[in-house]
């Protein structure tokens, strides 16, 4: 099966989490949007996909996958579905909830990411939200952050799996998505996420392991993986990033 | 099986969302928290939860379900799991990946109902982020909402199975969860409802349907039903609803 991937092709955003999973997986997959616009790509390529008929299950937003007939959104609900079919969760029913629920966490943290440069309205630009961006990013860089890294490297300390991972004895997808989360902070918030690491050794490692696969390596060194950019979930304005 | 449910006892919240559909789909369970405290009940009861050893997979947050040995979290996952065991999905996978698509969604839009009354910080009150309150819930009544509701309007009205709910041609844990929700922005926000509702009555007669059901009527009859309340994720401050 060819996969179709359908994401806005200017930022890594939560295409990312869908492309690492294809690519570990070897899938069979077209990025579709960043083809030439010449051949169907580009931003007219989601908007299509927002339009088309549905056959009655429209998609509300990117990303957008296309398995077959199936057209499937949100991202934690495209990575459960492609998960066991690539070999990224374990096969026991109670292992993929819990994968599940992993990820759908991975997704409020990546909100609240998001939230510090955008708080009051994803419509304004960050210039005119720049004083709520100050106060909401000072309480996720001391209260929220801490506690979801905390839960993450408990995760890592507790899995009986034991690999360094953080479901069942092997690579998952949620691995994956929490390296790109990790990398995604590390650019937002350098300096928070120097200070609030070396607490996290588990989860540290888990980021310097993940890159080091095969497959990961080849496609992080590929035009086909994105640089984080200002556009994107992820933002670095030093002034969101404390003292 | 008999269902264990740890909840805060003190708001609807986001245990509500699973309450109706044990309650729609007659299943046995114990909403543990609204028990006495000598009998185990109360804000204990959840916070024992958290802290419990928990064979490798810890709870994040409640609301928490326990199904025999079974300890499932995040709203969506759960109800995902109850789900086709109660009656409350069609069998089919593609059906099934469609409601739980629709289901994160809900859980999109009550994050961001949420944050129009805490837009900085969870852990401030809403008094010290108000004047931040007043610019996000513009936003979100102007642009946001209208977009969700359309969108539902939209598949009610696109659904094959045509019976004016979201999946399939039967009652959906979605339909249920998309009832709370419209119940609850019109504690929230009742101007803005009264003013949007009129373009959206597939949505409007939906959420007059549900509550006609036997289970559901018995159940909103009952103690067991919590009220609105300025604890929880809908909160209604006349300022934040708009001329």
């Amino acid at each position: 099966m060819r996969y179709e991937l359908y994401y806005w092709p200017h930022i890594p955003g939560r295409g990312e989490f869908i492309r690492l999973a294809l690519e570990e997986g070897g899938a069979d997959y077209v990025d579709v949007a960043r083809l030439p616009e010449q051949q169907g790509g580009g931003r007219a390529a989601v908007q299509r996909m927002l339009e088309a008929k549905s056959g009655g299950r429209p998609p509300f937003a990117p990303p957008i996958l296309k398995a077959g007939r199936l057209v499937i959104c949100q991202t934690a609900n495209i990575l459960q579905y492609v998960g066991p079919r690539l070999g990224l969760v374990p096969k026991a029913a109670a292992a993929r909830l819990w994968a599940h629920q992993l990820q759908l966490l991975v997704a409020d943290l990546l909100v609240e990411a998001h939230d510090t440069h955008h708080p009051i309205a994803k419509s304004l630009y960050y210039e005119d939200q720049k004083a709520e961006s100050l106060r909401r990013a000072e309480n996720f860089r001391s209260l929220r952050l801490p506690k979801y890294l905390g839960y993450f490297e408990r995760v890592l300390g507790e899995n009986p799996g034991g690999d360094g991972g953080f479901v069942g004895s092997s690579l998952s997808y949620v691995d994956l998505s929490v390296f790109h989360l990790m990398a995604g902070l590390d650019y937002a918030f350098p300096r928070t996420m120097a200070r609030l690491k070396p607490a996290h050794p588990k989860l540290t490692a888990l980021c310097e392991r993940v890159p080091e696969r095969p497959r990961i390596a080849a496609y992080l060194a590929s035009p086909r993986r994105m640089p984080f950019n200002q556009h994107g979930l992820f933002r670095h304005y030093p002034e969101l990033d404390g003292e």
